[in-house]
């Protein structure tokens, strides 16, 4: 049976210090560390086991895979790294922090760039200290300007088409460990879930989504794991 | 310019209690971490920074390229893991330190197989505790029972010709992390070095070994990459 797990990274030091991040490489702190741990015990208490895994280019998806994975005793298996699982690119907003996104943009506005669908933020202007034209980790990437819901969900879908299904199709178990939006895409697609709540839906950190599929890869259950 | 640099993994806890360990998986000690960091630090020093990366499916290997990846900012590259750049299998020695070895075999027969090229240890008993055959890793490979050196080198060269060659080819700067026998083989071939030469070359750990090659893969230099 196919089975596909995903795990959102834990805690990293802007998640802590309340900034958008986006497609900024910041690394977990250690209690981020310690969720990467916690849900990879969970995966071998459950016996639920990869054998192959993906994740995106940023430090604290990487890292939450590889501390999950060192947990299960699965370092072993094949890696696939894609900045295609990166998180949603916030443009202008990357860097701010909440009260500094407030003051700059405006309580109200605000709401409605983390409550739309389809309306990203301001882009990130070129040479902003937050640029990642020079980042070799994207040469030869198309990188976006900013990204609402909808267009991270447009780069997502294709690279599991493209890679991951083919994995579940072959009957291997797949662990994907990535972002909130990233790992949004991938619920709302299984799951059937609307544009509207999808924007809604929390992906919980450090704790693993089990679906197990059918062989068309339409989603039979899915649970999330947590300890007793 | 094609480059190809090799690290050794850092002490493993086999290594601290001098236990012979081949395809055992034992995990890094507290000062195996510290050399695989200061690996990466060099790198980063001497701006070698690795665009792809090969380990073996050994636990001590993958964390060594990890840590070392992670020092020199380059986790995201692409990474591949494969059984063929194990250590050496060492038999029914696997398990034994230096006194229960030579209280078993004789100090002579030790010296023996420690400096031979092609004469291998005696066996692994199916069934000895140290028996991978149901590891989950090696499922669909054919597990040796023991090898010598020249068994080793006849598995590595043949996965280094069809993974890592066209890596090389197409410009890479490839990091190779794994054990001491697997980058012997590497370290004969890319320098020409003979049988009997090839068991007393210490390979250090988490030193990198640099190879500048020619665009036909022969070594134009090697060096050996250290702190000021």
């Amino acid at each position: 049976m196919p089975r596909l797990i995903l795990v959102r990274h834990g805690q990293s030091q802007w998640n802590l210090e309340n900034r958008f991040t986006g497609w900024w490489d910041v690394d977990l702190t250690a209690q981020g560390e310690t969720e990467a741990r916690a849900a990879g015990a969970l995966l071998a208490e459950k016996a639920l086991l990869p054998t192959v895994a993906f994740t995106s280019v940023q430090t604290r998806a990487i890292r939450t895979l590889h501390i999950a994975l060192r947990a299960c005793d699965r370092l072993w298996i094949p890696e696939f790294k894609d900045w295609r699982l990166n998180e949603r690119h916030y443009g202008g907003l990357t860097g701010l922090d909440k009260a500094e996104t407030a003051a700059k943009h405006g309580v109200e506005q605000v709401k409605i760039w983390r409550r739309s669908f389809d309306t990203p933020p301001p882009v990130l202007e070129p040479g902003s200290k937050y640029d990642l034209a020079h980042d070799p980790r994207y040469a030869g990437v198309a990188i976006p300007a900013t990204e609402s819901l909808k267009d991270t969900i447009a780069r997502v879908l294709p690279y599991y088409e493209s890679a991951i299904a083919p994995m579940l199709r072959a009957g291997e178990t797949v662990l994907v460990a990535a972002h909130g939006n990233s790992l949004r895409a991938l619920v709302k697609h299984l799951s059937n879930i609307s544009d509207a709540e999808i924007v809604g839906l929390e992906i919980p950190t450090g704790r693993p989504i089990v679906y197990d599929l059918a062989d068309d890869l339409t989603a039979r259950e899915r649970f999330y794991l947590s300890e007793r």
